[in-house]
């Protein structure tokens, strides 16, 4: 079968909301792009992630003309709070930041909102798309090959958005002797139960117990999000519905436990915790965004929100290049995402020490009674309560001019 | 020889600033108190120590009425710098804490000082005490007994303040059973070089430099104290002073290296780094003090300023205890002085782990672009330099009331 040759500026490779965000946000500029995607729209619609969104990321959803039903069904959280061996503290979000807040709105929300968009614009989307190779990303006129339908293609763009999370292929288009990759293991994972419960507290709840971490989170006044820090070694199999809601109870503090209210789980997963980052973020005319470029444990629910920042970024680079003629920004996108990027790393890594309990005995002793202290530190101190709450909600963005 | 008897309400256990200026302040409330003193008086008074004390620290020095040579001599820093591969940030304390700062002025002159007061007050004084051993501290009456220039002695007291630091056998004389220690070992030492140069900066220098932390402190105008981080296998031979001026300059940044005056080591010496905690910090009628109890990486300079606040809070407890039969406060001796010991063992655990670099090739690449993150992070926030200023002008002291 002949190729069919097609053209846009843009080539976008995943369809998952960094993907579907940046094309939105540039087909609103008039800056044409094709979405390729691996899997079926039904598939990428049906993933279960992350649930809070910082203001920037609201901001940037509203300003890709997406913003109408999280407006209308996300849950404004003013707060949360944290509690050690049972003694809960409340971190005032609005109070230590000036008004700032975060929103609950799940991811799979996001994508949907973000589809519908992105078919109401016209924007040309390939799901299931196969055999997508990247070509002459370094050259005059990059072009992406794949096929669809049995049908090959052969894209014709100018810059290609590597959008396609850890796992694609994008990364792997940049030499091993230009990238570097930075990672970290945790020695334990989460795993998650959705329910279609009323959520145990109006906020966020995130515990660090003897037993182990625990997370109260929410996707709506009647789906609650629980997750429990759990052996590298556990297996789904292990966590019948019963002994998580049993393990969950003796982890939260008496009034809370004595309020959860359980149900059948819609899904239970098991998450591993990693931090990753890959440096640079972009390799000639091909840029990494989001998961393609990092991973953060989902500890401060930053993996979303620094996806959207990396969209930011590389779209008001983009938009500037070609409105304005500034290509200089071009090569500036790796320097001003990473910084953001690492700063994000950091809080994740932080909460994450700070809320898991160790499983290595060396130390471990000497490290619950660092936690105790940095809990200690950390709520009695203005400045220490102010340093975890302007990194929950979202640090400034990096400006781009 | 007969056993001689005497009395005093407390004994105190080494003449080290602790012992010293608990003996001070109790004698000046009229609460009678003996020191016992293993080494000589001029060994102690030889022993070079910190250099840089918190305002609290001058305060109770003050109070102690040693406070005069201090205000004429120490030095005022209302700020440090800290530095990453070169790029210097002033830590402006003053400011971010509202007028707060630190005193420069060495422990050996603080020695000094309450030796000198010590005199004065007629407070006994037994240097060079042989077999020191305690004696029913859990009893209605305990007491200690001592040889001291041949002659045998038995002290009894009502309390004993056990200052006689790391290496000391107060803390040997809680029962196992019921003392817990928590350890962490850096796996670097300090070494440390003393001279009479004029210092390179007229603030303190904390360098993370690739090849290893440095520190540039001071002792006075004309007296300066450098630091390296060095392997833990180094030994003082390996260091002549031109290697360790050559090894400083590497590592300061090219602004301060060009303004580097060398000269002869008055004293040269390595220090290990390990964090350390004792609980409970009292067993009947003995208290520990200071290093007696914990110790502290000197990165952030807490070690003798926690001994201090030990210090104030056991002289509070035993004021009140005395002059206002507040019997019922001896008991919290302990749980006070640990709340403000974990958060001080946690910023120097906090700082080292700043500043110096990994020896571990585990991760060691991750670890470095955390280190990263985290001085810029805390150097962009003003939340984050408001933390380090006042953990480092030291926190405020828990209240015994």
């Amino acid at each position: 079968m002949a190729c069919r040759e097609i053209t846009c500026k843009l080539a976008i490779i995943g369809a998952g909301p960094s993907g579907l965000l940046l094309g939105q946000l540039l087909q609103q500029a008039g800056i044409d792009n094709v979405i390729l995607e691996k899997k079926s729209a039904e598939y990428v619609q049906g993933r279960i992630r992350a649930g809070v969104l910082e203001q920037g990321t609201v901001d940037l959803l509203r300003e890709a003309g997406v913003g109408h039903r999280i407006d209308m069904e996300g849950i404004v959280h003013e707060g949360l709070e944290l509690v050690f061996d049972s003694s809960r503290d409340r971190i005032d979000l609005k109070r230590l930041t000036g008004d700032g807040s975060v929103m609950i709105y799940g991811q799979t929300e996001v994508t949907r909102d973000l589809m519908e968009a992105r078919r109401a614009s016209g924007g040309a989307s390939f799901y299931e798309a196969e055999h997508v190779q990247l070509h002459d990303v370094t050259g005059v006129q990059p072009y992406v090959t794949f096929t669809h339908e049995g049908q090959p293609f052969r894209l014709a763009c100018e810059y290609i958005a590597g959008c396609d999370g850890y796992h694609g292929m994008s990364r792997h288009c940049i030499p091993k002797e230009i990238l570097t990759e930075y990672e970290r293991v945790y020695p334990f994972n989460w795993l998650g139960l959705l329910s279609d419960t009323p959520p145990v507290h109006h906020e966020l709840v995130y515990v660090n117990h003897e037993r182990g971490f625990a997370l109260c989170s929410q996707r709506s006044a009647s789906r609650s999000r629980y997750y429990l820090q759990v052996p590298l070694t556990d297996r789904l199999d292990d966590w019948p519905d019963s002994r998580f809601w049993d393990e969950l109870k003796r982890r939260l503090p008496q009034s809370l436990a004595e309020r959860l209210i359980i149900g059948a789980s819609l899904e239970k997963s098991i998450t591993p915790l990693r931090s990753y980052v890959a440096e640079p973020m972009q390799y000639g005319k091909l840029f990494l965004v989001g998961d393609a470029a990092h991973i953060v444990p989902p500890t401060g629910a930053k993996g979303l929100n620094l996806a959207a920042s990396d969209v930011c970024t590389l779209y008001r680079i983009l938009k500037k290049a070609y409105h304005e003629n500034r290509v200089d920004l071009i090569g500036r996108y790796s320097d001003i995402a990473l910084r953001r990027v690492w700063k994000a790393t950091r809080f994740s890594w932080f909460m994450t020490s700070l809320l898991h309990t160790s499983v290595t005995p060396d130390h471990a002793a000497f490290e619950r009674k660092m936690q105790r202290a940095e809990f200690d530190y950390y709520m009695n101190s203005a400045a220490g309560l102010k340093s975890i709450a302007e990194n929950y909600i979202g640090l400034p963005y990096d400006l781009v001019e």
